[in-house]
Formats: C-alpha cells, structure tokens, sequence
C-alpha cells in the first residue's frame, strides 16, 4: 500500500490553498508581484510530466487551461509563463503565471528574478474568492 | 487565405534545425550547457498554449513526450525542464531541457542564468543524429 500523497512541505510554505481540482490541487504563491498559481497533481511520487500516466497527462493539461482561463478572467495578463521545473522541490508541480509587460520582473523569467512582495491579506482573499469560484465553474 | 507559417527569426538564429513533428518543429538550442530543445507549432498566430485547439494541445503534449524521451535516451538527465514562457519571442514554443545537478545554472531556471557556450560542431552534429533516430522512432 503506497503513502497517501501529501503537499511538500515547502509549496504549502510558499503558498496558500486555492482549492482541488480533479487531479491537481491548486495553491497561489505568496507573491504579489505575479498572479501566480501552482496545480499540484495529487500522485504520490510523481516528480516527472512523465511520470503521470498519458491520460493523466491529459487531464492535467486541462486543468492547466482551467487555471489559465481563472487568472485571464480575473487579473490583467499579457502573456501566460506555463512550466514544470522542479529543480529544488521535486514533487511534480506546474507553474501558470499571468505576467504584464508592467511586473517587477518582465520580460524575464520569474524564477530568482527579484524577491518576493508580500500581499495585502484583504486583496489576496479578494483574489483566492474569484479564482475559486472561476476554477468551481470550470469544473463543474 | 492566411500566410504560410514561418519560423520566428529569433528562434531561428538562436537554435538549429531537428526535424519536423506532426504538429512542432522541432529545433536544437545553441548552448552546450544544456540539452534543450524547443518544440514550436506550426500554426500561424498561435502565441499561448491556448490559442492552439484543444486537440493540437493534446498532440503538442505527446510530442512534448517524444522529445522528453528522446533526450532522456541520449543524454545524462536528472529533471527535465517543460516550459512555454514567450515573454521576449510571442511565438508559441515549448522548451523542453534536460537537466542535470552538474549543470552550469543548477538549481536555476536556465533563462539568463549564465552565457550561451558554443559547441563543438562535431559533438552538435552527434547529438542531433542520435535525438532526430530517437524523434523519428517515436512518432513512426
């Protein structure tokens, strides 16, 4: 019997729950630079795209565009950054960023680019209730 | 009637040829620190994941595979790196970078992390025989 899969440890340090979608669950980083979501499939020991099985690997591209479409209906967005690195956290998870030609980093790439801001606790719940309620929609 | 699709000329002085997918072609990036392949649909227009149907992004994921595959079978990798960023060229292209722990920008993200390192032609040329074998049993 395998190990009921768990979040790493320092995904749920770095962000806060959205919600499940029907593979991944859902967290936004704590960082208002960027609208910034992780979709963590909920398969233990997947480190690799890969290593989903191919119908997983489908479904899971469809929670990517459920994901894409929150952040586009909710928050300005000149172009969506998608990707799966996994460099220091090795549990499978997938990055979609809604980046501005106006945020702190562009036109780079997010990762180590410049440090995190804080959000406003009352613009992030403001923020967590319409992805919810746009990624309930998605799904259901 | 809308224009033939063409390679961006960027991505074009900035990688060499691989082969053609059904769907991408497939394109070899100038950096010896890395093997990284970029796969860019050719579907005129098409700037994020979703512009493409939502059966092209299904192939596109299957040919994110092969190419996944391919390098895994030819070259030392311990992560793959899956991204479509797009923030300097719009085109939709999907890197696809094999990683590993003794790399020059590891744990990094690859983007601007250190300077391009030329190959040399002949280890270039041996790279693209074994991956364009490897890509061609994949999809025949």
């Amino acid at each position: 019997m395998s190990a009921p899969w768990t979040l790493d440890p320092q995904l749920a340090v770095d962000t806060v729950a959205v919600g499940d979608l029907p593979l991944a669950r859902v967290r936004l980083v704590k960082d208002a630079n960027y609208p910034w979501l992780l979709l963590v499939p909920r398969r233990t020991g997947a480190s690799e795209l890969t290593d989903l099985a191919e119908g997983e690997q489908v479904q899971l591209l469809g929670e990517i565009r459920a994901a894409a479409d929150a952040l586009k209906q909710t928050v300005p967005c000149d172009k969506l950054n998608i990707a799966t690195l996994g460099n220091m956290v090795p549990q499978l998870h997938v990055h979609v960023i809604a980046r501005t030609t106006a945020d702190a980093a562009w036109p780079k790439a997010v990762w180590g680019a410049v440090p995190p801001r804080a959000y406003d606790p009352a613009d992030m719940e403001a923020l967590l209730a319409k992805l919810r309620a746009r990624l309930k929609t998605a799904v259901s």
